[in-house]
């Protein structure tokens, strides 16, 4: 590989969370922090301290860290007010980081108009704000927000700008799509032109309004710049920053760029998933390299090829980036797939046996009244051995009920009955919880430890609800349970116009997996 | 603008069927096809009559249409098979459309070891299909596939397969990056070496795998390439196909091509959530152009901006894409956002009135427990005009039980009983329904009708619940409630503990909403 010619910078603490529906608390940034620490990546913009005093919180608790340099945000000093006496300047500082990232305009309109000062005035503000933090001992990168906007209508004046910054000290000027309106090649050969008046480290800063703030960056790395800027799984204001986890995977294996090291970009998967889930957001399982579906093959023929040869329809192994190849199962992925998955239990079974078929139909008139097994592996797993003959149920539910009630005090109650059999026995028993889904689990696993003790090892680590085909409140909510007995995990899933019955049904399938799996 | 020189190819119904998770009955794809025809797109490959039976039904259901032309979707005949005697062939000729597109290999490697054939062999097979196909009639698309993985590596073969395709009487050919992993600097140079060989037009199908898939369809455009393929927004196999609807955007706005008329770009935004609802799935909202916060403004200073400009933070004007802009309210959106939510309802607030103080603390107090505004606009007005006691609630619920129960037949039944207030009036109630969400939502109804006859025009047309921060079946679960009197629609929020409180409190600010319109 070649040697490390990028710098990457991760802004997911900083304009990711100006990402709709996004909000971290002091403790999520500081996993996510630690998270993109490991991975490998070398600057994370973590918070705006001035707009944000929260964040200053946060800076003081990752003072003592090692590793990735912390980096606070703000901007220049305000109009008309010298950076000594400046607040925003003032919070930089309060943050002790030693790198600090500043933008200032680099389009003439956004200067005389936004903020309305002259275009001499805003250099003298881009050049003293930078200049003071340099004498405080910062490192500065300066961002120039809206460049490309500007280089396009005024190309002289936005490369003044750069100028201006890199004589006050800048160490990095990073060149901004802030609007996210740039062509790929339109940013290759505005970085051209600034790579020739400008000595520092060029850095890319593009948003995704266009769909190719991928392309865009990467056009700006072949041009010149070496500094890149992203959010790790793209999000941001609108629609998101360039997605850092593609990116580098781009670099990587496409590029010959050794960013992290190989075994680094094994965690891609992982650290991207792992984010998502701090910052709570369902990433699309189309996300490039490391989404759900990356590597999935649906269509019989891609399944078929890949199975022959994975370069038949795989532009990179999986395993490079931590994530791995499926086959779904689905009524489209045809007997091929499915006899794939029902192999393990039963060596004989061929694409024409009866069983695979019963199997093939089964699994079809599930998907139609609302099951999906593609990620309940572990449901998948039960309806292949009832078809087969092979389950013998731990135990059935006689009947149950919950009440859910809220009384005049506005106060709500949730609590459910259960009676179960095993064998001949019958257990009846009762709980409470915080709803009557929860309610129902208590009351259930209640009655099952009295048999089966083994089951308090279990717990649910998470449970999804999706409402399908959802016209109004009497639509199919499909619920998926992740359930852990410390070492593993499994998923199953039910689905119901009711969401208790297909709750129940989801969690008693992952009590009888975890009783088969001893 | 520009003379039209592009023609629009979307394959949602074929290739984005292989997206994981989609499935689309016969009629799904009647309203898609309806809906991708109104928006301007030329050809729409509508199925693959031979590995899906079921798309043979579709065709003949389009078969009279007028307007976008639908193709037919198949390979070459098979190895070893004449084109006359293949099944595949006969399949495509029996949907009686008057295009079809065939794929054939044009990667040397995946000709000789994925189907086994000689180089010779494979040539004479295309050559074979597409020249039968002619005879009978067809205008035949020739997708290539693969051809940018073969260019890399054995160029002369892939230019090869491409003259041989154009000999045997192809109309275009169109060039894929089936596995998706070619960056637009290649794709722009096969498709310059293409075009200097070959004289029918030249078409451009990517996948998205490197996250280029947009920028690489512009890149081949700018190449030469005129037949644009992808699918309206971007399902397809593995990391999708590419966004048709951002291409579309891009070559109208950015590169000046009039691919649909400017009214047709109106409707853009509408096409992609029609569609996106037909599939059932959840368009991200980073979506370029077309999702929700495509042109959402959530950071401070970016709210500022574009109030006093919107060219400061936005590249081209939602309307022109049929969406608009908003100031989503949150808890990092500032007091001037709010502000801007809130005059409409009293012009005499400021940003520093002890009001507007108050319901900035109190929007973040319910995000806190898991509410969120940003979608939910009606639930925001009547939290605001409580804040400002200038809401006087049309009814109070005095208490309500939900019992959901699944008796010894397994069959489920739930039912709710409810007692509400108005003025000094009670009215007690009880229904059922299909779960317990839906029976309180009717017995709720059904005692308010009682005072509120009106409310029977109102509807519910969505629901959705999602739980978050769920780390078991405890977690908040959040209910988001879509309601219609006919003519407007509005959205409510709700989050508890207990899915059936949040749903009563959603459902409560939905009925007061409607009750408070009139």
């Amino acid at each position: 590989m070649a040697k490390k010619t990028v710098e990457l910078y991760d802004s997911t603490l900083r304009d990711g969370a100006q990402g709709e529906g996004i909000s971290f608390s002091t403790d999520d940034k500081l996993k996510i922090f630690s998270a993109l620490d490991s991975f490998g990546i070398d600057y994370i913009e973590a918070g705006n301290p001035f707009s944000n005093p929260k964040d200053l919180e946060f800076f003081k608790a990752i003072k003592a860290r090692r590793g990735a340099k912390a980096v606070a945000f703000g901007s220049t000093a305000r109009k008309g007010v010298k950076a000594c006496d400046d607040e925003n300047i003032a919070a930089l500082l309060k943050a002790q980081t030693s790198h600090v990232a500043i933008f200032g305009k680099a389009w003439d309109m956004q200067a005389t108009e936004i903020i309305g000062v002259s275009l001499e005035e805003n250099l003298a503000m881009i050049a003293d704000s930078i200049a003071y933090l340099k004498e405080r001992g910062r490192t500065v990168i300066f961002d120039a927000e809206h460049f490309f906007d500007g280089y396009k209508e005024n190309a002289e004046y936005s490369l003044e700008v750069l100028k201006t910054a890199q004589k006050a000290g800048a160490s990095v000027i990073c060149l901004c799509d802030t609007r996210g309106g740039s062509m790929p090649e339109e940013i290759s050969s505005a970085v051209k032109a600034a790579a020739k008046v400008i000595d520092v480290k060029l850095g890319i800063h593009c948003h995704d309004d266009c769909g190719c703030a991928v392309a865009g960056t990467l056009a700006a790395y072949r041009s010149g710049a070496e500094h890149i800027q992203g959010t790790f799984i793209g999000i941001g204001e609108r629609c998101g920053n360039a997605n850092l986890s593609t990116i580098i995977a781009d670099l990587q294996l496409k590029y010959n760029v050794s960013a992290v090291s190989p075994a680094q970009l094994k965690t891609l998967t992982d650290t991207a998933r792992y984010i998502a889930d701090v910052a709570n957001i369902r990433m699309p399982g189309t996300m490039p390299y490391i989404g759900g579906s990356a590597f999935a093959h649906k269509a019989g023929m891609h399944a078929d090829g890949v199975v022959k040869n994975p370069v038949s329809f795989e532009h990179i192994s999986p395993q490079s980036v931590g994530n791995e190849r499926r086959l779904p199962l689905s009524e489209v992925s045809g007997r091929a797939a499915i006899l794939a998955a029902i192999k393990r239990f039963d060596p004989t079974l061929s694409k024409n046996s009866p069983q695979t078929r019963a199997i093939a139909a089964k699994l079809k008139e599930l998907e139609q009244v609302g099951f999906q097994f593609e990620a309940a592996s572990a449901s998948f797993d039960m309806m292949v051995l009832r078809e087969l003959g092979r389950f013998t149920p731990h135990f059935e539910i006689d009947h149950y009920k919950v009440i859910s009630s809220q009384g005049k005090d506005g106060a709500e109650k949730a609590n459910a009955v259960i009676k179960i059999k095993v064998g001949d026995r019958y257990e009846i028993t009762a709980d409470e919880g915080d709803g009557p889904v929860n309610a129902i689990d208590k009351a259930l696993r209640k009655a099952l430890e009295v048999f089966y003790p083994q089951l308090s090892k279990m717990h649910l680590i998470d449970y999804k609800v999706r409402v399908i085909a959802g016209k109004d409140t009497a639509a199919v909510t499909r619920v998926l349970i992740d359930s852990s007995d410390g070492s593993d995990e499994w998923t199953t899933v039910g689905a119901s116009e009711d969401i208790i019955s297909a709750s129940v049904s989801a969690l008693t399938d992952s009590l009888e997996y975890m009783l088969l799996k001893e």
